[in-house]
């Protein structure tokens, strides 16, 4: 399948985020994207270049004010004496009602919902892009492409529409949903990162029109901790539209690959138009962060289920970190999918 | 006056919290005892020790749950693999309605507000014994002495109901104010920290029976940020009850005592049987943290401005960290206070 790609990511690099109270080397780092590519081309998909939509489709999930400090945030962090590289949120608004400071110190905590999600002088720029490639690739399954594939770097479904956290900063996910909106009256996500989508949810969870579904290690003992859980079900016009199917931390193929297929289930009675499936690759047995055990096979067999839904799909990257399955998952995941379409 | 103290504080001394996305040395420090022992010794203070209340006034103000996390999240911090040597939040519910998790990351997350209250194997000793000296010294002013000082160590006034932050825990003031309420039908509270006294005056937010007064730097460029703006008047029966009174960042002895005797008008018209001042000596020109210009001779203005209120008078120490101003300070506003009392 068509693979949307941009060179536009590399200057994204977070070295820091903290971890068990310590600063740990950022995991989210440009080499991923080779090893994605490397995974497409051994899939022998075609890489095509993303397109600039502009500020649209970024409006139709993120909020103009967070909009306008992601693209500040670094300039103006460094007018701070003795600022990091990276813009850290380290105080945050912990009820509801509070007022927007002008401090920038006080702007980066009420946007940002973790230390994981530090925004260097490049970040604007790649996450931007990310949102172009996603829209991009929508574009291509909108004219009639069977499934598209969206290289998207930084990832994006932790992402609120106006809060960053978990390496994420614009929704790709979400943004290309919105968008598929305008031609499909119901549109719906299935998020098979090995970390709920909570960014996702929350921006559709008093809808009916987008269905969320999240396939994720149980939270109560993994990221995001708070979200993720099987009795979030939606609320107000969204109630039911929202599906969340954790699977214990540690587990392998087969339960892996049962959530999946129940998604599908549910996605099949919703009778969507497109589906859009946020492609994290963290569920595999060689990811650092340690979710999950999937291997390729496992990938494989998920990327058949996600076909036989028979639904045109465009897959967003999400998560999925540095290890020498990273490639050869992306390549099984779709692989499986095109076999079975 | 009396002046209740312990040695208990000592084992909590945070080494290191987020400042501008970098570690900084925990200026809330032992030393800081010494400091103010010295300026009670040089008032001719008389200083009593504390007595054991257990945890009875605790639970008027934290919940139980909350107590239970800064009792023992220490200790299981400590079982996760390489953690830093005090429990650090990195991960926080930005959004109401998420689930409590079992990961003790995201537990602290959960209870701790910002990357500034680091708790360490001896942080719940010294928090709980510091709520004994507030009661302690209640007690005092209970029974019959016209003033007492409590030397609380670590501070408590951002400290909310569930939440750790601004190295506080446990809120000393709001659990003596809350002590004193047995006693009294009204009690009024006046913080004059030059951080808002966020964590008080949410405690006491929906409630008609506790005055919460603060004077602190405008929080739209300080600390806590989100709250403390003159447009929060409580809420529901406490609907007036609370009266923020910020003063520009960089504020002199003038601005800082009209705030004071500003204060004082409202708390007279609501007829108090007792007063708690949250008294942090951080305003000072010489504190780090560099808030407001008041020297020793506006502390000693605040404290006849307090005096002349005319009723039972609590000092609760907050903030003021280390400078050879601290002492000084200390002894000023007391014997501002005792000379017009």
């Amino acid at each position: 399948m068509k693979a949307v790609f941009t060179d536009l990511h590399k200057g994204h690099d977070p070295k820091r985020f903290i971890l068990r109270g310590k600063f740990a080397r950022g995991e989210e780092r440009p080499e991923r994207a080779e090893r994605l590519t490397a995974g497409l081309r051994a899939g022998n998909h075609e890489l095509v270049p993303s397109e600039a939509f502009g500020q649209g489709p970024r409006l139709g999930v993120h909020s103009v004010d967070y909009l306008r400090f992601m693209e500040e945030a670094a300039a103006e962090w460094q007018t701070l004496a003795d600022a990091s590289d990276e813009v850290l949120g380290n105080v945050h608004p912990v009820r509801r009602g509070g007022t927007m400071p002008q401090s920038i110190t006080g702007r980066a905590g009420w946007y940002m919902q973790d230390m994981a999600c530090g925004i260097g002088p490049d970040t604007w720029l790649a996450a931007s892009s990310a949102t172009d490639v996603a829209v991009t690739a929508a574009e291509l399954v909108i004219e009639g492409e069977r499934a598209a594939y969206a290289l998207c770097r930084p990832p994006g479904h932790h992402a609120y529409r106006d809060a960053a956290g978990g390496h994420c900063f614009l929704n790709n996910t979400a943004i290309a949903a919105q968008y598929l909106r305008s031609v499909h009256d119901r549109v719906a996500i299935l998020d098979i990162d090995i970390h709920h989508g909570n960014g996702t949810q929350d921006i559709f969870y008093d809808r009916a029109d987008v269905l969320t579904v999240s396939v994720h290690a149980d939270p109560s003992r993994f990221y995001p901790f708070f979200w993720g859980y099987a009795h979030e079900r939606g609320t107000g016009a969204g109630e039911g539209a929202n599906l969340n199917l954790p699977i214990p931390v540690g587990s392998g193929d087969d339960a892996y690959v049962a959530a999946v297929e129940a998604a599908a289930k549910t996605i099949a009675a919703f009778t969507p138009g497109m589906l859009v499936i946020a492609l994290g690759l963290d569920a595999s047995a060689d990811d650092p962060f340690g979710g999950a055990k999937v291997t390729a096979a496992g990938f494989r067999r998920a990327g058949e289920a996600i076909a036989r839904m028979g639904l045109p799909t465009l897959f967003v990257q999400e998560g999925g970190y540095l290890s020498d399955q990273l490639g050869p998952n992306l390549t099984a995941v779709l692989g499986g999918f095109e076999a079975a379409a």
